[in-house]
């Protein structure tokens, strides 16, 4: 018990569980990690060993039988005996439900924008994105317990803290509108499942909250409270980080008031295949290859994802995979796969994909006019460059 | 009587209104004008005379007390006694609702993209979008009095008809999903007031279709009948018109299939002061004023408008106005404005805008790569190209 207690002192990250070795780590205490571009689209499902790995502060480690999710009440019912629910609570008490939802965080493709100029943060690749199958209860169900109803004031927050904390106790937190909490369009889920599996203990055991369609950041894992405020989270990540800002702000002028929470993300994709560098071989009809992800936030499907091998003058239409969801509530990605001939003999190709959504947005040309002293929202156009192997 | 006839006959158009002489006209039989840039930033509500106007057809003229509403029965009740409402009834036996909504037809900016490469349609320039304060009854509560209910069938699609019409009786139509047209949140109105007055001739006198966030084309004007399908509308403008393609695709290749309708459209912004080509003197201070609109579709509100002088390396952050609508249903623009120095000293300057929207959506950098064979959609930075008075 001692020598536990020593441990934990000397290292909070010490009860971490273990992880795939295949995983690019950009950060260990606490754990970042992010799978191999190439390895994230060879699955719809993104297995959960591979599933990026994101995570702000020590994984706590909780005793399942003894866990219990508080539901703060309304005002003036029963304020001072919150809902409390046991993870058999949640299993029994309230309907399951399932949704196929992709994970991305703000950060994903910071490394692009640090080539144009630093910022702080992690220096993520490409693959700060993944799919899964995730079950639970909905949100929604487990607020109208707690006593909340459908009427409750359309300017509220729901607020989810997390078990991980910081050495002077500080938890993680978030928010998220209370419309957004309660239209059952929107599917949030309070999750104990990711593929068919107990959550994993990275990804946020046994509980967690899946916000379909918004930033990573609000999908409060190792989920302990549950809370409706006037006022968002007052949580650092909601306050002063996953904010945009426009390029010529810096760390002396930015005001984080100014700018709104990121919930949903932009549209957004990536080429995984081939990878920066390759020497890449036409098949014996000179056609190559390319494959890649393309999501956007809020529920809107991926229509189109355009492949160019000539700077942009010329684009194909890439070939687009992916089961079909509900109008509206698009919360996976689509995977996509061009073959097509270059146009040149050149040696030397850069590769340049971008996605339009449902509703008609696009991906912006270049990386710097959106460039931001946090590193976020990086959702250029992607571009790979490659050598032709012509012999 | 018989000189009516013959005059119809010769001319489908005699029976169109007057119109203000300000507005520059893109075409004259069906009428489609804007108004000059620089009056549409003058004030946040567009005076009904200035507003743009985008007819298909001529203009039908309808006798108000003679006008009626149908709207079609369910499968299965009461078919075929379709409901039928007159003018006073919509006034007397719903809730009048307002809403204050900007309108964008899909091809406004197409001038820019006709300057990379010719497409077909009106030559639109930056002022094909206005705003205005609309008044009317909800569609949703004219649906459930006709018999439909909350729980119908997600993939509905509720069809608009039009009383205008061309020679052989063909008339515009338009289609919504029915999820769109059911939730409140979403404010669908049939209106019967443009800024306090009854709807202008123009402007779908008797009765119009307003749809918050949604391209013009579906917002049917002379509106004469409902019908709730298991398909889009199988008009035109729905099924062949009002898509996007890359800008490869080319009339040869061109599958409309292959498209979704144009619905909701992606976050816009224009400058309309100063005008391109104009001489601007620098006040005592040296500074310039830059102003012009920003928009989104779906509800999301303008949170940042970014201005530059030196092609995008460097970004003033523009001042916002208008009214501060709920979370989710900023349906009208926001006009903008910003007072500063000029980085260099030389004699011909390009200003750049570009809007952010509250899902973060960005605008892309140039016209070119969203280029597309009916030149809708463009919403590239929007570039003015000035000469600065030094004297
Ligand atoms: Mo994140
Ligand atoms: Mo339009």
């Amino acid at each position: 018990d001692d020598k536990d207690n020593v441990l934990d002192l000397s290292d909070p990250y010490s009860k971490d569980p273990p992880r795939h070795p295949i995983l690019k780590v950009n950060s260990s205490k606490p754990f970042n990690a992010e799978p191999p571009p190439e390895i994230l689209t060879e699955s719809y499902i993104t297995p959960n060993e591979i599933f990026f790995k994101r995570n702000h502060l020590p994984v706590p480690d909780i005793n399942p039988d003894e866990f219990q999710l508080t539901v703060e009440r309304p005002n003036g019912q029963n304020e001072k005996v919150p809902l409390k629910l046991s993870l058999n609570d949640l299993k029994t008490k309230f309907p399951r439900h399932e949704v196929i939802a992709t994970l991305q965080c703000a950060g994903n493709r910071r490394s692009e924008m640090n080539a144009v100029k630093q910022v702080k943060g992690l220096d993520w690749g490409t693959a700060a994105i993944s799919n899964a199958r995730w079950a639970g209860v909905r949100l929604r169900d487990v607020l109208l317990q707690a006593g909340y109803t459908e009427e409750a004031s359309k300017g509220l927050h729901v607020h989810f803290e997390g078990l991980d904390q910081d050495l002077t106790g500080t938890k993680y937190g978030a928010s998220i509108s209370f419309q957004r909490a309660m239209n059952e369009k929107n599917e949030v889920l309070l999750a104990y499942e990711m593929n068919g599996e107990p959550l994993p203990k990275d990804h946020g055991f046994p509980l967690r909250v899946i916000v379909p369609g918004v930033v990573g950041a609000r999908n409060v894992k190792w989920l302990g409270r549950i809370q409706v405020c006037t006022e968002e989270s007052p949580s650092h990540w909601q306050q002063n980080d996953y904010k945009g800002f426009n390029p010529s702000t810096d760390w002396d002028t930015v005001d984080f008031k100014s700018a709104p929470a990121i919930q949903e993300l932009p549209v957004q994709s990536a080429i995984t295949e081939p990878k920066p560098g390759q020497t890449v071989t036409p098949d014996s009809d000179g056609k190559v290859t390319v494959q890649g992800y393309a999501w956007s936030g809020d529920g809107r499907e991926i229509v189109r994802v355009d492949v160019s091998f000539d700077g942009g003058k010329t684009w194909h239409v890439a070939e687009l995979f992916g089961e079909k969801q509900k109008q509206g509530q698009s919360w996976a990605w689509k995977l996509w796969k061009l073959e097509a001939t270059l146009p040149t003999e050149d040696k030397e190709v850069t590769i340049i994909c971008k996605a339009v959504d449902s509703s008609y947005n696009v991906q912006p040309d270049t990386v710097a006019p959106i460039w931001n002293l946090r590193g976020v929202l990086n959702n250029a156009w992607h571009r790979v460059h490659i050598s032709v192997n012509r012999d």
